[in-house]
């Protein structure tokens, strides 16, 4: 099966948005052996767009469409294929439901064209949006498979993944599938991980490695092609093996997870209950740990302490150990985690003092950080970070050292 | 002018990189006045890359590749352009110093595939590639122009800003040129605001007005064609005017802003320091203003109040408050944001506290959010938000409309 992907937006056109949709897709079709030859984008301009159909089927037969399913007159992607494939658009009434009670949830009161979006292909599989209000669409009609997509990624996504993705699947003929595993590593660079596994990546058939330099990490991902899963994971297993006898130790997960999920795990399993002080981070590291589901257990709470102040008045401080070995430093960062600690009654504390930059502090250059951990009966430990990055670069990068270090701590 | 961009590299198809050139160069060739109507992405596949080749003559004027002028085996776009066109590559002595000086620099010895980089389509301009060592390449043949630009960002960029740009506007025959503003809206919905400009919409010829809706807001792009900037910047003021005499109250600010740098602008300006107490949100606002450089004089600093314990150990909130009226509830948003208000001697207290999701607590389902708001000498405020988004969507929007709601309080 051939795909192309097609992004409908005059915002693309205009280099107001990056495609990433045309990027998730590719991934998720790869995954499941679906090949993909080509990328269209076009504007919210009805006969190019039937050009960009008209040129899709002379090279695909499945065609998929991200974009212009939204409520307003430029939104005209289902409109389009309508007319083009000769079906009408009608009703549907869980789409209407839907939108419907998003209203009445927000109060909001609906515009008339909001019930566009309620209509849908004749004769097509209905891809619920759990995250919006348009639906997606799956047609087959003659030779051809037609996937409708909405634009927001962070409506797509769970479509796809949800519905879409067993759509395409039920569509296949071939029995040969692809099957993949994404393995993680941080603290290592993606060109070091190269010449570790080097001959590894030049002798490759089936399955194959592809490194993949990340946000802040490195990931391979190891795709067998296969006529079995069971024999496809004893291919992948062997193969993960193989990789992690050489770099395991940078090792923390697969696939969709992050180190802060990886930390989270292990906190549960361990019953750990957690308390933070963020200076240079402001706060990201319990952002990012509040923003998985089911961590109150873990996380009691803690201190931005951003000032020297809020350092002192929030978290106990002492004005000597500012004075005498300023706020980028080990005493500073071991101080904070261990007050933050003993304030909140938590098994551990951990602390983020230092440089985010751009410019420098106390005579430390940007990217100077230090990383408090306090964990019950065991002496209090600061890790020293020199960051060459952006002030956000260097924010995010210190969090996810911050998992990093905590993982060590709690793995010993 | 009309252009077409076409991505040449397989790791696209894959979904390994996002097509962010499409974008730059769409940004870049929109500001000169040159439409694009089509972005097209194609492996390192001669056939499937003349196929693109053919049909983007027959919609485009100006045809822009990036990527495929490496030293590798699957490198093949100008190979595959002068198959196309009928021409042959010839030998640049300027391109080849600038590879062997490359090598010369880096101490590695050259292998003979990095010769490849220096040829060039023959009658082409070539434009020097000062990040890298392929050349691009800029050539009108009978009546179309190509354009061959590197993959990589930081060799294309500075590249088509240097050289690209100036070539095509040589071939450019009118002088006229787009201008455009962004108008961004926080609180209004993209249909609504449809509706409320509706025959505004309709009407627009020159300059144009388009509705975007972004990451919780809308953004309206007004573009006009002009032939001097000053009459672009008085066609754009007007329609500026007009389209907020109508939706006034919910525009915060132009082009790349965030509705959190507005926010730091008027702290700023009125000399007033904030301090925060969170619990839904979980240090999500601070971390987004510690993300902006130099925040230090404004935000003291505050407390990650996730758990009761934290709020009542940290942020001193009443236990009767708490059993009374629950942790989703005015008094409590009150209580926090005068408590962190007055704990850190700041102008300015804000709170969060509500139910992230995707449970519901207290009986409150999730999305339910009271902000509260301390200001010196003010009568304390709180704020109800019933959202319907994912767990984190309704903490990032409740971030953005605690900005909203304080400088609307600011403002006054």
């Amino acid at each position: 099966m051939n795909a192309e992907i097609i992004a409908v937006g005059t915002e693309l056109l205009l280099g107001q948005i990056v495609n990433t949709n045309a990027k998730y897709l590719s991934e998720q079709l790869a995954e499941i052996g679906v090949n993909v030859y080509y990328h269209t984008v076009v504007g919210d301009n009805p006969s190019r767009l039937e050009k960009a159909i008209l040129h899709a089927e002379e090279r695909a037969d499945l065609i998929i469409f991200t974009g212009g399913l939204g409520p307003t007159k430029d939104d005209l992607t289902k409109e389009t294929i309508a007319k083009h494939i000769g079906k009408s658009l009608v009703l549907d009434e869980d789409a209407m439901k839907t939108i419907l009670s998003y209203f009445e949830k927000t109060g909001r009161t609906m515009t008339e064209n909001n019930k566009k979006q309620a209509l849908v292909l004749e004769g097509a599989k209905v891809l619920p949006n759990e995250h919006g209000m348009a639906p997606g669409m799956f047609l087959h009609n003659q030779s051809y498979s037609y996937m409708l997509l909405p634009g927001p990624p962070h409506e797509m996504q769970p479509m796809f993944r949800k519905y879409g993705r067993l759509a395409i699947l039920d569509q296949l003929e071939t029995r040969e599938r692809i099957e993949s595993r994404v393995l993680r590593y941080f603290g290592i660079g993606e060109s070091q991980l190269e010449v570790e596994i080097e001959d590894i990546l030049d002798s490759q058939t089936n399955p194959t490695v592809a490194p993949l330099a990340g946000d802040n990490e490195v990931t391979l991902r190891i795709t067998a092609r296969h006529q079995s899963e069971n024999e496809a994971h004893k291919m992948i297993d062997e193969m993960e093996k193989k990789v992690n006898d050489r770099v395991g130790k940078y090792f923390y997960g697969y696939d969709q997870t992050s180190i802060m999920k990886e930390l989270l795990k292990v906190l549960e399993e361990k019953k750990l209950t957690i308390a933070c002080a963020e200076s240079l981070t402001g706060g990201l590291f319990q952002a990012e740990m509040t923003s998985v589901v089911g961590v109150s257990t873990m996380l009691i709470g803690g201190i931005v302490c951003y000032s020297n102040d809020a350092k002192m008045k929030l978290c106990n401080v002492k004005k000597e150990t500012i004075d005498h070995y300023g706020v980028v430093s080990k005493e500073c960062a071991i101080e904070l985690a261990e007050n933050v600690r003993s304030i909140l009654g938590t098994n551990i504390g951990i602390s983020f003092t230092g440089v985010a930059g751009p410019d420098s502090l106390e005579g430390h250059p940007a990217g100077t950080v230090w990383i408090g951990i306090s964990i019950d009966n065991k002496p209090s430990k600061a890790f020293l970070l020199n960051l060459a990055g952006s002030r956000n670069g260097n924010q995010k990068r210190s969090v996810m050292y911050g998992c990093h270090y905590l993982l060590q701590e709690l793995k010993e």
